[in-house]
């Protein structure tokens, strides 16, 4: 099974797809979608789709993963979120590939085993157990890395039981 | 010149279409696109996509105006108004429909005339500019043919200098 996460963004949204083979987690591509910001926003939405149609039509995810809605950041961030993260879910819509919420404590206790790990302790244990020769980069790819190894873990439960 | 006025929402998308004829805005089609509520998120975006699309395909507006975005709302609102609005600047994007945005201010001084005018005096303004046997219900209704009704007074004030 092949997962795709993705934490959306409309300046840049970061995405990783990974594979589990013989136990191990494998990344099979990962980077990110940058729109430039002196684009109108609609040309942005389509840049946007254009592209992960295209990462989509090329590696076949099976299931997606992405960060559940919270309501701790501002509304202004919320809105440019929001239209960035419709777009993203139309797009895997649109391919028919399955999507999976998960909060960020769950992405943290599924990569670290620890809800309370900050940010750097999640992007070394993306980058050990993905056996990456570095920390991805920026910050959107670590997050969409660890998003899909959370649903990689997650689905691995529910096969077992 | 068609313009399409849209009132974007994850539940209810108000959407109106207005028409210039003999110095008389005319209401060419309007109505909702609404989405069950006990369907996922992305399958309802994907509805509002191919609602929107099939309106567009049918009646080719020239221009589309959406109100601007405000910041006064609450998190949870403007994150859901995002994702509707998100997918809808999308759709128009890829059916090279130009789009303008307008503050509610700006709305309501080209309906009414005044800038302090309530949700009723613009849906009565609404009704008589457009000549309508009755109110449009719901308000998403009303809101978009409002925006519609704004921009043509706004493109007529372009084109005549």
């Amino acid at each position: 099974m092949i997962v795709l996460g993705i934490d959306p963004g409309t300046a840049i949204t970061g995405y990783g797809l990974v594979r589990e083979e013989n136990h191990q987690a494998v990344a099979l591509a990962y980077g990110t979608i940058t729109t430039p910001s002196d684009l109108p926003l609609p040309d942005r939405l389509q840049q946007l789709q254009r592209e992960l149609a295209a990462i989509i039509a090329q590696h076949r995810p099976d299931q997606a993963a992405v960060e559940q809605l919270f309501f701790n950041k501002n509304v202004r961030t919320a809105l440019a979120v929001g239209h960035a993260r419709g777009v993203v879910l139309l797009t895997l819509a649109q391919a028919s590939v399955s999507i999976y919420e998960y909060t960020p404590l769950a992405v943290k206790l599924a990569v670290t085993g620890s809800g309370r790990a900050d940010k750097a302790q999640v992007q070394q244990m993306v980058t050990l157990l993905l056996n990456l020769s570095q920390i991805p980069k920026p910050d959107d790819v670590a997050d969409a890395l660890a998003i899909a190894i959370c649903h990689l873990h997650s689905a691995r439960l529910t096969t077992l039981t």
